[in-house]
Order: structure tokens, then sequence, then C-alpha cells
């Protein structure tokens, strides 16, 4: 891997997904002076506006991916739920970075939750659980509240349940219980962070500064550069997600959810969960970073050297959700910009853009 | 038109000029959610890797005009020749910003020279020149040596010549004397500068600050932000800036190029152009500025409210001429983001790409 020549301009990216993530990755490729080809079964996908190339088929369908694999040049995505055969089936035939295994350890939430343990990187306390006995003794074991997720296919608050009663329990096991779950501890946090983590495959590693997340109905709502962390926590942070990338020799940006718990002396750590992808909470560094998370994500992909992944301002993101999409232009004011996906219907609860706006240290700039 | 209403994100831009400013204002305007339809006769254009939506035809079909008006809702463009009966043939179909008053001044040196001297804009002394009696009058009168320079059509150093003796005035007469002329004098300036100033139908008015550019072979090769010019006349610059926008009524982004000519107190500045449209020396702004040129004036043609323009670091933009390209991605380090236009072919000459080159100053920041 480390021997692997860089992609050069000209060449074709191939996105798996075209959702707003894989329609800011193709805009930043195409930054970049790469073609982009998007590869989505949802015919009204975002992304399908910024290229000429799609293709419309299943994750499924073998002989749509052999035609889209022989028309690029390398392979990503924009979600870690991409079946893991099928980015198998790609790679033998096209680059595919970040690599099926990092798939494989992200869409588990066990295998992840092993993978970070077996790394020495905190995770919440959990219990595999596989039956109503696992359970029973799972809340004795860790306590009520906690929460009782399916192990995979999870997002923004789907497939999981709050237990604050061991009667809560049952129900919970009723309602998620055909599936594999985990029971995570209730982790009484001070407050989340994100740090978004890129390398290469000559091995750079850079990351940008921690964000502070906030969420509303599970969805994230706004992320705010810098999070308020003490340095060493801030660094801590930063290691721990170097670390984690390290350890599956991955290629690309990564997003690490972390929670700030309480600890004996300063905040300890605990990792929550990753995603082997570009990120929401990593929107703010379109703002204020000379390299953003999709320009890092391609240069990281394409085996370039990496970007400098330093912040110029202090900054706020806010998701708009639904109907928050009405802010944009009318809210949007001079230190802001909008960052609109292009989606045809508005939903409750849908992501529709996001806004970044600017925090100006006038005194030091 | 200060009543007008903002164009919501989802509406069509339509974009006449296929090259790497439609391609980088298309790329901004997809972040801003709208889709973009690119017009331009070259079948080759960078500008139709970023959309699903061409349409290649000349820009005297009218037929083709037509239906391309009909299915966007404004219409922009990236270069200052578009012909004014184009844009005037779409204006009475779909609004078209900058309005035509725009093109044909800039069009035209005699035009601009005239609209610029009437509002009080000092620009380098100059003689109409419609015979050689005029330029054997003009010598005399402005010296030598002095610039001799098609009115229509001139760019990167096409359509002049340089007089150094009244015996070069009447070669490069016969050089160019097809058209009409005009005799510039050569002016001694210490430095070249431009400003990138952006209004909206709502009269705000935004200017990014100045930068200092070099050419090489008459054509862009660097431009470096802060210019090395004092405070006064860097807001003189964009007193003037500010002042030429306004006077046109003018809807979008414009570049002004000015000379910095030694003065008695401090030093004097011309102005040597107008572009009504982003520009080459403008490109800086896409590393380190909350707004960069391309979304601004993607707000201003949608009457949003403009974005900030301020700057959070210093920054060299270098052109890639040519063979210069090759440079991507091998020399570019960590500070340094390439935009690469997407050309098939590499020409000596042709613009394939720049590097914005980030001076980060620890101390402020």
């Amino acid at each position: 891997m480390t021997e692997q020549k860089p992609i050069l301009p000209g060449a074709t990216i191939g996105i798996l997904g075209g959702g707003q993530l894989g329609r800011m990755l193709a805009l930043a490729a195409a930054q970049m002076g790469f073609k982009t080809h998007i590869y989505c079964p949802d015919t009204q996908s975002p992304a399908f506006d910024v290229t000429p190339h799609k293709t419309v088929a299943d994750y499924d369908d073998e002989k749509a991916l052999k035609r889209f694999a022989e028309t690029v040049d390398i392979i990503t995505y924009e979600f870690e739920n991409v079946p893991v055969a099928t980015a198998e089936f790609l790679e033998a035939i096209v680059p595919v970075a970040p690599g099926p295994r990092a798939l494989a350890v992200s869409q588990d939430r066990i295998a992840e939750k092993r993978f970070l343990t077996m790394n020495a990187i905190p995770v919440t306390p959990y219990r595999v659980i596989n039956s109503l006995a696992d359970l029973q003794t799972g809340m004795k074991e860790i306590g009520v509240p906690a929460v009782l997720k399916t192990t995979r296919m999870g997002y923004d608050g789907k497939g999981q349940r709050t237990i604050k009663t061991p009667a809560d329990g049952i129900a919970a096991f009723s309602a998620l219980g055909s599936e594999q779950l985990v029971l995570e501890a209730f982790v009484p946090f001070e407050r989340e962070i994100s740090v978004i983590v890129a390398r290469n495959a000559r091995g750079q590693v850079r990351d940008f500064d921690p964000s502070e997340n906030h969420h509303k109905n599970h969805i994230l709502k706004t992320s705010t550069v810098p999070a308020d962390i003490d340095q060493i926590t801030a660094r801590q942070a930063s290691r721990m997600a170097q670390q984690i990338v390290g350890a599956l020799d991955y290629v690309g940006v990564m997003g690490v959810e972390l929670f700030v718990v309480p600890g004996k002396k300063r905040p300890d750590l605990l990792v929550n969960e990753i995603a082997p992808r570009v990120h929401n909470s990593g929107h703010w560094t379109q703002s204020v970073c000379v390299t953003d998370q999709f320009e890092q994500h391609i240069r990281a992909i394409c085996n370039w050297y990496l970007g400098d992944p330093s912040r110029m301002a202090d900054v706020v993101m806010e998701n708009l959700i639904g109907t928050d999409i009405a802010k944009v232009p009318e809210s949007l004011k001079s230190g802001m910009s909008a960052f609109v996906y292009g989606k045809a219907d508005i939903r409750p609860g849908r992501k529709m853009g996001h806004i970044n706006a600017i925090v100006r240290n006038e005194e030091t700039n």
C-alpha cells in the first residue's frame, strides 16, 4: 500500500451513495480535476445533479457493479452500510477506499467495540444480547438506565431504545429483538465531541480540531468549534482518533464520536462510534479550514499528501432539518454560508442542508 | 431591481461559457443547492463535467439560446466577450446578470475608459486610433513607449503590441490595424493590483482585499495577498472598485485591475481594466475567505445577502500554465490546495489549474 502511486487529475472517482455526502465529495473531487461517477439505487439522488456520470442500480446488482467498477479508477463511499460483499466484489476489479475491513468493523457495533477495546481505546461498557436472558443479566451487570441498540444499520436514533427500568428492557427487547442487539451503559457524559481524522496510504495522518456536537431528536443539530474542552483532553481525543486509523491501516477520512465523561483529575474520553466516511460533524471545515474534510478524503484515497487541517476561525455548523431549510437565503447574513443538498422533498427529520456561521475573532486576525 | 426577490435553491442557473470559470461557478452554485446548465459551443468544455445539463451551440444560435433560456431561472456568464446581442436576446426571456450594459462597457476598451473617466475614476492616458494619422498624433501627445491595443476581444496579451519607437508604431498599426484601436500610455507602474468586488440588487457591496498580480508572457502567474501597498492605497482601491459597480448598477462579481504608480505623497491608482465576471486574480479567495468569489457571485446574482469577504490568512495563488500542471499532486504539500480544470489537452500558455498556498501567521491565529 505504501508504494501506491497517487491517482492523477483526469481520473474518475466512483462514489457509492448519492446523498449529500456523496454530492459534497463529488464537488470536492471536481475542484481537484477528477471526474466522478455516482452509483445509487435512488433515482432522485442529490449527487446526480453534480456530474454527468451516474448508475441507478441496487448495491447487489453485480452486472451494474461490474460495469461501474470498469469505468472508474477508484471507488469510495458516503455511508458505512455499503454491504461488505459489494465492497469485496468491487475491490476485485478496482481499488476501494476505505477498504472493506473498515466497513466490516464499523457496520457492526459489537465488532467495532471489540476492535476498539483490543486497541486499548476506551468504549462505553456494553453487553452482547442474543436473548432475553442475556438482557436481564446485562441490565443487572451494567445497571439502568441503559440503551439497547441493534448491532447493525442504526443511525440518527433509529434502531435504539432507552431503558429506564427493567420493565422497559423487556418492551425494548420485543421491539428490537429480531436482530442481534447490544446493551450499552448509559453514560452521564458532560458533552459529546467528534474528531475528523484522515490517513493516506503513505501513512500520513492529519486530524481536524474536535467539534462539540448537540443533537435534537437524536439528529445532529449543531457542531461548535472549538469544543468546550481543555487542551489536554483535545490532544487525547486527537491521539485516539489517530490511533484508530493507524490500527485499521485506514485510507480516507473517518469520523470518531466520543463522550467526554467526568474523570478523576480531568475528563475521560470514551469512543461512542466510528464512521468510515466524511461526517456531518465535520461540515464546519468547509468554511474555516484551508483543506476541508471532503478535499482531505479525496487527497487521502488518491494518495496525495494530506492538506493542512488547521482552523482559521471559530465556527458553528447548524444542520437544517426539514422545514429549517426555509432559513435559506433570508436568514443568511455576512459570515454565514449555506450548503443546500438539492433534495426534492422536504420531510420532517430529513437533513436538507447546513449553515456554517463564522465567529470572527477580530483581535487575532 | 431593489425589490427583486431572491432566487431560491432548487432553481437552475444558466452559465454562458464552459471554461474553468464556468466550472467553478457551477461548483459554487451546486454547494448552495442550485442546479446548473452550461451553454458553450466547445464540446470539450471543462464545465460539462460538473453538471448533467449542457447545451453545445454557438452564441448566435437563437433556437438553442431560446431553449436554454426557457429551462433556467437566471443566466450569468464566465467571460466578457458574450455578444451583447446574445445577452439582450436572452434577457427578453429570463434575467441576465451582470446585465448587458456591463458587457457593452467592458467589451470595448474605449467605452470602458470613457465610462470610468465620466465617473472620475482615473485611467491610463489614451487616444482613440482610427487611422495611421491618429496614431502619429497620439504617439506625439502621449509619447513612447506606449501600448497599441485592439479595442475589442483582447486578453492574456492577445491583440496588443508594445511600441518603443515611432517606427514600432507603424508596424504595430499594420499588424492590428483592421480594427479600431486604442493607444495607451506606457505607465511606469510600481505594481499591478486587482480588487474583486461584488454588488447585489439590494445595493449591498462587498470587496475582497486587493491582490498583487505578477504576469509571465502576458498571462497572470501569481496573485499575492496582502499586496505590498499601504492601507490608504488599499482603501482607495476598494473605494474605486465600489464606485464602479455602483455607477453601473452592477449585479455580480467584477474584477477591477489597477496600476499603482508613483505619486506625490503616496502612490496613485489608475484603473487598467474591468472584467464583469469572476476573475483569475480572485482565485485565492477559495482557500482563505469564508465566502469566496464564486459563492459571492452566485449570492449576488440570486439577490442573497452577500457573504463576508474578509481574509483569514495570507496566501499566494499560482497559475499552472501548460506543463506546470505536472506539479499536481506531488508538489502539493500541507497548506496548499490544487484546483484543476479538467482540460483534456495540455497546451503552452493554457491555464490548466492553480494552486493556493497559504502563508500561516502562527502568532496571530
